[in-house]
Order: C-alpha cells, then structure tokens, then sequence
C-alpha cells in the first residue's frame, strides 16, 4: 500500500484535428460545401498556417463552438477520490472511472500531499493512518464475507472507511472547448495542488497534439492579461483588473 | 463525531408543475398560443383531471422532453461522499456541496451501512477507524498549521485522510426527464443502498408534489413490467424479459 | 395571414429564487444544513439585502453555478422560424415548439423585418412574396390530400414551401446560468434583430423577478466595461479593449 | 436554383474506437491501468473478437456510457432548413451550420419532397413558389442594398422569404450515445422523411466503421423487439407491446 504518482496518459484524439475546426468553422461562412474542401486540407494544399491562422483568430473573438468537434481521450491513474470527485463536477464530458464496488480495495495505493509529504511528523501520522484505514478495510470485508456478502456486496460496504486519498484510476473524454473551460478553472493557482498537476499534464498533451489552439490555453489570466479571482484569491502572477 | 441520518428536504419546486406540463405539451400541437390558455389552466377552467390525463398519455408515450420544463431543488444531508461522488455523475442537474476545503472536517460525521451496523464486531471496527481518521485528521491539521498552512489550506490536504463515510451536504436541482432517469438508475435494487435510499427519498417528495407524473417512477421494472438488467444482476423482483 | 408581433410571456419561475441562490452558494461553505436556514431566509430573519450583496459578489467572481438552481419558463409568439433556428442552439435549456407537421399552416402569420417595413417598394415585395407562399401551401397540400395524404401528412411536405419568416410559438425553460449566457450573446448589438428583441423582453421579465442577479446582465460589454467582439464587429457603444 | 440531394459524408472519427470503447469498460471493472493494457488491445494481442464480444454485451445490458467517448463528425449538404431545425434539437451534439446572413441566398438550391415530386401539379406549383422566392429574395436584397444596408445586412432580413425547403450545409459531431439515441428516433418510420434519409446514410457510415456497436442501432423496434409507439403512431413493422 504505498504513495502512488500522477500519470496520465493519452489514448485517443480526433484525428487532424486543426482541419477539423478550420473545415467546421469555414462551413460557416462559405458557400460551397466542406465535404468538397476537406481533400485539400488533409494535403496542405490549403496550407496548414492558413488554418492556423484562422483558428487562432477565432480563438481571439471567443466564439468557440467549432472547436467542439475535436475530443482528446486521457485515462489517469495515481489521483485520488478527492480529485475525481472534482473532476466529475464538469459535465460536459464523459467518465469511466473504476469502481469500489466491483474493485477490491484491500491493498490500495493512496496520493500524498505534497505540503504533508515535507513534514515528517505530518508525513509519520499519515502513513500510519493509511496503514490503520488498510487495516480496517481488510478486518470489516472478512467480517462482512464471513456474514455471506461476498465479492461486490462487501466491497461496496467496507469501502466506507476508504479514504479521500485513496488512489482510482478514470478514463475521460473531453472536446476542446470543455478541455479548455477545465483548463481556464484547474490551471489556475487557486485550483487544488492535485487537479492542477493533472490539468497541466493534460494541457501539455493537448499541446503537442494541437498547438495552434492549446499554445494559449490554461488559466484565465494567460487569455485575459489579468487575474480576475480579485483581492482576497488572487495569486498575484497577474494584476487584477482595474475598476 | 457520531453516525448520522439520511435527510432530504424539498426546498423548492416549478409552480404549477401539472399546468406547466400540460401547457408546453400542447404548444406543439396547438394553433393558438398557449399563454392565452395559462390562465383557464390554473383555474381549473380546464380541469385538472383532463390535464392529468394527459401528462399520463405522455408518460407512456415515450416522448418526454416537456416534462424538463419543471424542476425540483432538494438540499440532503447525512450522506456520505461516496454517494455524491456517484451523485454528481448524472451530468443534467446542478449541484452546490459542502465544500472539505472551506468547511473544517475537524469534527466530522459519517454515514454507517446497515450491514455493518448489524454486525457487532464490523461495527466495533469501523467506529473504532473513524475515531482514528478523526485523530489523525486533527492531528495533521495541527501540524501544518505549525508550517504557516491557515485555515483551507491546512483542511485542504488534511482532508486526504477523511473516509468515504464522511458525512456531506448538498443542494441539488433536476429537472423531471433527468430526475425520471435519475429514479430508474437509482431505486433499482442494483443501486448501491445508499444512493438508492436518497433516491426513494426524492421520488416521494417528488410523488408529494405532482402524483400524476411520478406515481409510475421508478426503477425502469415498475414501468416496463419486465427486469431489463439481465439474469446476472436480476434482483428477481420482476420477470426478466424472455427473448 | 396579417403580420404578427412579438410577444414574450413569463409563464413560471423557481420560486424564492434570490433566497435559493443564496441557500445554494452558501451551503458550499457553511458547516451546518441549509434546510436548517431556509425558513429564517424566507422569513427575513436573514435580511434580503444581506442576501442580495452576497449574490453580487457571487455574480463578481464569476463563479456562477449556484445560479443555476433558479429557472424561468417562457412562452413566445409573433417569433419567426428564423428564430427558433437560432434560439434552439443554446443547447442548455429546453424547448416544446409549436409542430408544422401536426399545425396546419394554411393562414400563417409572418414576421416582418423592420427594414423591409420602412422600404415602401420593399414592403411591397414582401408581402406579395408571403401572400404567393401562402397560395402554393394551400395548393400543394390540396393535391397532396387528393392523392390521400391527409393532415399531419401533407402539412409535413406542404410545408416546405413555408417562408423562414413563418410565426411559430414556443416554450422554453433556461436556468440563470445558461440565461445569462443567453443574454451575453443575444442582447449583443451583432446579434440578430429578431433574436436580439426577444432577449431584452426576456431580460425585462427577469429583471422585474430577480433584480439582485439581472440588473447587469446583457451584453458582455456591460459586464466587462469594454467591447470583446473586435474592431471587424464592434458597434461603438463601448471602447475596445485595449491589448 | 435547382433542386438538390442529400449527401453526408463522413469527415473523422475517433480513431479505434472498438479498442477505446472497451477500455474505457474496462477501467470501471479491472483493478489495473487501462493505459497499460491499451497496447495490448490495439496489436491484436488481446483478439478483436473479444472486444467485440464485451461491446456487444454492454449494448445489451443498456450501460451505454462507455461509448461515449467515441464520437463521430459528418459534414452534409442537400438538407433543407426543415431539417436542421429538428437536427439541432438533439442537444448533446456540435453543430457548424451554413448561416444564412452571412452567405448569400440569391441562388438558393432546394428540397423537394418525393410526395411532391410524384405529383406533377403539385411539382410544378412548388417549382413556381421557389423560382418565386427567388425573385423576390434577389428584388427585397437590392432594394436594401439601395437602403446602404451592404451584404450580411441585407442577407439577414431578404433571408425571412427563403423558404424551410432551402438547401444548408452543416457539419455535426455527436457521439456514440448521442447517434445511438438519434437512430432510435429518427430511423424510426414515424420520422420526417428527409431527417430519417439523413439518419439512415449516417447509420450506414457509422457501421462501416464500428459494425460491432451500430449492428444492432436504428429504431427502437429493433433493439426492443416491439414499436413502443402506441395504436396510433405503430408503422405496422413490429407488433405493439402487449399490456
């Protein structure tokens, strides 16, 4: 049962991604069809700059419902029931995240806190506390199969005593304007340390995928040029907004 | 830091849920305009019993997008993490939670499942866990503190230790077509008793309010007369269906 | 099949709303129940101004999804199809509309826009233009009955003759959040017309219900003090933003 | 301006999606990493026969979360403004549409119903009404042209005598669950004829795709094994569910 580290891992994108938009938001705008036009985006003969170009600027006027046709697909492991419970709250999204009910948790992995992880007596009282909580787990199942609840039926109970930390693992889906909402809230300072770590490592693949949309992503300041969090959550990186 | 109880409040509703159904049902088929009709609806000029007849229609019709127009908030309490992590997973709702960065899990409740209170050697075990989560959390929090961690930011990662017992509170609004779905997931014996006893909660609040819609919800069964979850997972309730 | 002129009725709110938005926001940072404080807010006890600023703030941070727990249901006429096209691509809301299938449109109503209306030679044109729609629907739904289609049949095919300014009735249920997104958009002065004149009736309606959360709400610009559209789209009233 | 053809192409998908679906199952039930495994499933090494199997039988089970993380873009032109209108209803799903203010619509394709088609007198009348249109669309443009209201101001109000038979174009993404739930309404023989062409070419692409989850799809009747549509509405294909 010991600390577990972030990883997250990018399966699946929607392939050409920036002839995507560029052929989603030229439909638009353009009279002929862009079924007809999608050949000659995939060769470069449209070249690749032009698309960029046009996807960064519609990136500038904030009319942001083209990039919606392009998902990216994470699975994540090492975060902790804390995280996804966070996670989840963004509902333009899809999850499939594994179970405490139909997964064993008898030897659990658990995510460390930084901010404890430096404090040795705080890191001592931690470690034993995850030991306890393993204990219990075990005791509770055994006593629990021992009444006739087997398999799922015990786990689903004995789960009760797991704690925030406990490590589980989630496949996610997201299109690039919901990734880059998720973006502009968990990049930012005042996100929790856990879900900001995972939001960067999403936004660095995102980044070496499709460059031209994501170069500019992350917290809302980078986009905005001020913090807009005001005076009592600001982290300072960014002035705030002059009233 | 004792166990707690189930309690799920009402806090507001749709007015006129019955008219308002029956109102945007009609538009589609109606010439006029139905805010002229408004009126004889909540008279009762058009009868109640009519517009019940015709919500029911629609029930079993299938076709229930103007039941969305009417929405119910509740605000629970004495439930655990566990269920709301799974709560907040149906995506067509909002949700407002206790928050276990800015609320001080110092004293914390939890939520006990039957099987383990029932079992007098599980119960010792996990009362005798959450005592030293309790322990623990306080003492973490003390001692980053100490480092200069106040207030969220000390609960914020001494909340790491806290089980999925821990007690939560939420304020949560659906509206009928998600809280239809919501029922046929969740009172299903399948669900997990937690969830599924919240979910009971809710439709008889829901059944209080407006009979004519939900005196049918439910776990699909009640509605199809037959078990769709296959004979693996059949609680034996009703018929699987024979194919 | 005279011109028709917009009418925009409030048919329901989420009662209570400012104390719902209030309960919701603070119930995310309140160690107790809401359930608990609810009375005392319906009552006064806790002041409607105190209420009040605290959903300002809420409004100021930007941390807008307590907001959502509050919904207003609508019902419109004398509004175009060209309209609704738009108007059911605000995805978060729902919608019961007035069917052209099982709605016959022999005597439809139009919508004029005010530009052709001020052009004497224009108008003119137009009304010819509606009054030839009108003969080939009723033609073709003649002929089409004649071969045995009848109602809901030939209205289906007879209708694609039908102009995009063809009056068409609606419902439509959106909660604060996707409202006020609505308003960001539409109440813009490069919104359409049409769409932009059914917005700020929308708005009047939700002013007059929940000052506390609509008075600022509009256009981005009134919320932001500078023009976002860029200097292609701007319409003046406000100075751009300044990179 | 002639009458035009429905065509849809298919212009990406999610690349592996039989292999993405099942690991996406797969990390809900399995107590590793499906990262780990992913390698795995896209060699062969783990049989494609297998994947298939599991798929199959998650679609029978009706847990159909896991296939949303593949989604599916098609571009289509030959639609008319009939249709899109109902397409767009579908709400979990991105649309790029053709606009009709900033495209011109002075030489409108269109159309035409096949119950139009077959009958010459109705044939010739509807061909009249659109050459009719047209002139007046062309006449009402110029006429605020002359008014100083240049291109997408004068398209956005000449647009109101297009009829709903005019031709669009629209690039559209749902996924998986989203095309699941379209098939099932607009395949089924109550459809609209033009939505249910539409539909039925892009079930077809999506089975060349992924025959192993979109065997089964299209109308209700075909998973359920009886219409669910009632006496009134029943196609006569499957027998009515008995009561």
């Amino acid at each position: 049962m010991p600390k577990t580290t972030l990883r997250v891992e990018l399966l699946a994108h929607t392939p050409e991604p920036l002839s995507l938009i560029y052929a989603a938001f030229r439909q638009c705008y353009h009279s002929g069809f862009v079924a007809d036009m999608w050949p000659r985006l995939l060769s470069g003969e449209i070249a690749r700059e032009k698309q960029a170009q046009f996807v960064a600027s519609v990136m500038e006027s904030g009319h942001a419902s083209p990039v919606e046709h392009v998902s990216f697909t994470f699975a994540a492991e090492g975060v902790s029931r804390a995280l996804t419970h966070q996670l989840v709250r963004h509902r333009i999204a899809s999850y499939s995240q594994q179970s405490q009910r139909y997964v064993d948790g008898s030897s659990f992995d658990y995510v460390l806190p930084p901010a404890i992880a430096r404090n040795p007596q705080a890191l001592a009282r931690f470690e034993q506390c995850m030991a306890g909580i393993g204990d219990a787990y075990r005791d509770i199942k055994a006593l629990l199969e021992a009444d006739g609840r087997a398999g799922a039926k015990s786990n689903e109970d004995a789960r009760f005593v797991l704690p925030q930390a406990a490590e589980t693992r989630i496949v996610l889906t997201m299109n690039c304007r919901s990734l880059l909402n998720f973006f502009e809230h968990r990049c930012c300072m005042r996100a929790q340390w856990e879900i900001r770590a995972m939001a960067d490592a999403m936004l660095d693949l995102c980044r070496g995928v499709l460059p031209e949309l994501f170069a500019v992503a992350g917290a809302k300041c980078e986009r905005l040029g001020y913090c807009p969090e005001g005076e009592r959550f600001t982290c300072g990186r960014y002035p705030l907004r002059q009233s």
